[in-house]
């Protein structure tokens, strides 16, 4: 391992709670700790992967009862000696220990200096290391599960499979043209060929997982619509508590105001409320109709919302006309009541997918849960067996690779000499290197961990 | 230790960052943990205050990769069984992390229940249990001294040793009563006299320690009033500035928009900016004026900026006399130039100390932290020996305590009987036991851990 100097930051939340924790990894930061440490034994003593109470001074003045969690290298995230002082959860005693430790020799580390160490250090690539931020942003289920499966380093695996297949070929042909006697190249273009045909299927299957990682990543763009009274807040509302009755209802976490997101079997739905659009506007309907409308252009999906008690009447006709050429769902809301609106009514303006719904009883949630389910994510997805692309600089480098595979294919079919199959496959080898940072710049790197936050 | 049921709760503040824990408490927190964890080894295998890496699963399914800090009972906090799961810091693996242990079979703590029952299985009385929650609270370095030094058992002790002279003096005096053949209440009531005396003088030494108490845990209200361009905006700059020179800055903490909180030698100036309040202030000079005046009434302590390179003109006549009666320093600003107002000009006017200051050149700015001080904090404030009573219940206590031994001393002057004594006596040392929880109230307590935050 690389000499470096010891490094140090908080790694929690800033925020008063119960436990805040500094962490320091390097070289010295066994020593660091126990400069500013007293316990029961001095930390140079310890075993490692052992927890010591005592208290952190910051020279004779006691800042803090403590618990130390001590890790020693190789066995560590980072793959340093690793440090963790676990204090109190203040923002002043976190910046007083941080103080303390910063003064006995750590430096201030870099937002994501831990990961690109643990990176640097051969603890995991950078695509795992990537998954790491990923895992720590992730707003729904599916995004962290594709997060925990690339941190386990299924894509690693994946990619290092498909390099490992070029990088035969590449291989035998320069061996071929090095020594034509050992090595024949009679009738090898028609097996590369098929070789070739193989990747790209391969990555072809990776690509296509791209729609489905976008959503995960980024949420369905939904917009409610309907007439007023039809009912649009209360299925905002139905939607909402379905959510709140799987997590655990903590408050403190974030909200926008104009967007609601909503986790809808692991997907976000960003569910934005012509509602209250409408309702601070207090000029004529056909206003507020039309806001919706335009609201409704930029979406990924339309919740068209119908008032089943009344007669369709021309304002329904013009949702359901404005969302022709859109993705969209139609509700016909308030069927705990007996409906003056039936399928076939919609059925004369508009061919979109109807549910019969409620938000009162929460009849149809299941319907539209997996109707949304069908339209965005693929059939196939099962995260036990595929790997989801959700990084677009992944989906970037994949395409690329993409390309010198096909390059090489019409260089196959077109005759070309076998020296001209080594460019384009040595261009898709380490493009893809680039994914699991085995042939990546510095500054893509830099890039990547610049947008990690700090402590982590 | 009696038989209580697990809890479990996200232990550090909610946001995207390195490190999030979940702690788990009570008989079972350790096969709670196992049921959702895979490692090297069960849970129950290992030794206490060990680290332990694996996963956590929900069901079939990975939630997170996680280290896990197991410490058996009785050497913990909360002197149970406990395991902090020490997961990436993102809000949804919080949550779902939580959500498997609770689904193990722990439930949610209450806020402040671990502390709870650290208190109830006598790892802290009452007044420790009540200090971790101003560390955590602690808004400058003072607040987190006394915080760290009551948690320490300081304040304990001095109550346990006026408790214990109290007991003496009841016990003996009840004894004397039963059995007055060996116990002899000649010429006693002189010698309790004197005890109570010295009790006395104790607990007025407690009593002082308010104020400082109040200080330290309020911060000083502060107001800076002068004309449009006296230097009010950069006095204040200059002293958060200096601030910030100490502790690490880090972004995310939360700011008051209306005032700023600043720490000036270990205590919290809380200073509003009239210059903010004037600037959205569209009307004559005078109004502005007036409404900096408005604003210094509630203040504890105002800061007079005089423009030191114009001569005084009524504007500041009328600022100066309108701190007459009130704690005010005058700060002559702008002494880099050459000053057109002197100190005997302003005492015509105004018989508070002044400063020459220069906000460019940070003048001033030392003399001005001393005389703060020495207005605010007392002399004597020394944490390595003092105790400082920052609580209010325990204010009350005292207070109450304080009239108990008055009263004792009272009856020994009247010349009451020996038992009247006595009752006063019990009244002081129970009071004082509700500060460290020995005669208290479920109630009480109840109402002390429920202003804790969650996880703690």
């Amino acid at each position: 391992m690389k000499k470096t100097d010891t490094i140090a930051a908080i790694a929690t939340a800033l925020g008063e709670s119960g436990i805040g924790i500094i962490r320091i990894s390097g070289e010295d930061a066994i020593g660091i700790a126990d400069k500013i440490f007293s316990g029961s034994k001095s930390l140079r003593e310890v075993d490692s992967h052992t927890i010591n109470y005592g208290h952190v001074y910051f020279g004779d003045e006691i800042i803090d009862e403590v618990l130390i969690m001590l890790m020693k290298a190789p066995r560590t995230f980072t793959g340093e000696d690793t440090v963790e002082i676990n204090c109190h959860g203040g923002i002043l005693i976190l910046e007083k220990v941080l103080h303390a430790v910063l003064k006995s020799g750590a430096r201030p580390a870099l937002p994501g200096e831990f990961t690109k160490r643990a990176f640097l250090n051969g603890k995991m690539d950078l695509s795992q290391a990537e998954a790491v931020i990923d895992i720590i942003e992730a707003k729904n289920d599916l995004a962290l599960k594709a997060g925990i499966r690339q941190l386990s380093g299924a894509l690693t695996e994946n990619i290092k499979t498909i390099r490992a297949k070029i990088l035969e070929q590449i291989a035998f042909i320069e061996a071929a043209l090095d020594d034509p006697e050992h090595y024949s190249l009679d009738g090898y273009s028609v097996k590369l060929r098929k070789i070739v045909k193989k990747l790209i299927t391969r990555i072809e299957y990776l690509q296509k997982s791209f729609k489905d990682g976008s959503i995960i990543r980024e949420g369905i763009n939904t917009v409610i619509i309907g007439k007023p009274n039809a009912g649009k807040s209360s299925i905002l509302n139905l939607l909402s508590r379905s959510d709140r009755a799987i997590v655990t209802d903590i408050a403190g976490t974030t909200r926008d105001t104009l967007t609601e997101n909503i986790k809808l079997s692991g997907i976000s739905l960003n569910i934005t409320d012509t509602a209250g659009i409408r309702e601070t506007d207090d000029i004529v309907e056909s206003i507020g109709v039309k806001k919706a409308i335009e609201a409704s252009n930029n979406a990924d999906l339309n919740l068209v919302v119908i008032d089943g008690l009344l007669p369709i009447d021309s304002e329904d006709i013009s949702l359901l006309e404005s969302v022709k050429d859109k993705q969209a769902i139609i509700l016909i809301n308030k069927s705990d009541k007996e409906l003056k609106v039936s399928v076939d009514d919609i059925r004369k303006y508009s061919d979109k997918e109807v549910i019969i719904f409620s938000a009162k009883d929460n009849t149809g949630v299941d319907e539209l849960e997996n109707m949304i389910k069908a339209k965005f994510i693929s059939n196939e997805i099962n995260f036990n067996d595929q790997i989801i692309i959700t990084n677009i600089r992944h989906q970037e480098i994949i395409n690329e690779a993409m390309e010198s595979l096909e390059m090489c294919l019409s260089s196959i079919d077109e005759g070309y000499e076998e020296d001209f199959f080594t460019i384009d496959l040595l261009n898709a080898y380490e493009a893809l290197g680039e994914i699991i940072g085995e042939t990546v710049d510095d500054d893509v790197v830099n890039e990547i961990f610049s947008k990690f936050c700090m402590g982590k």
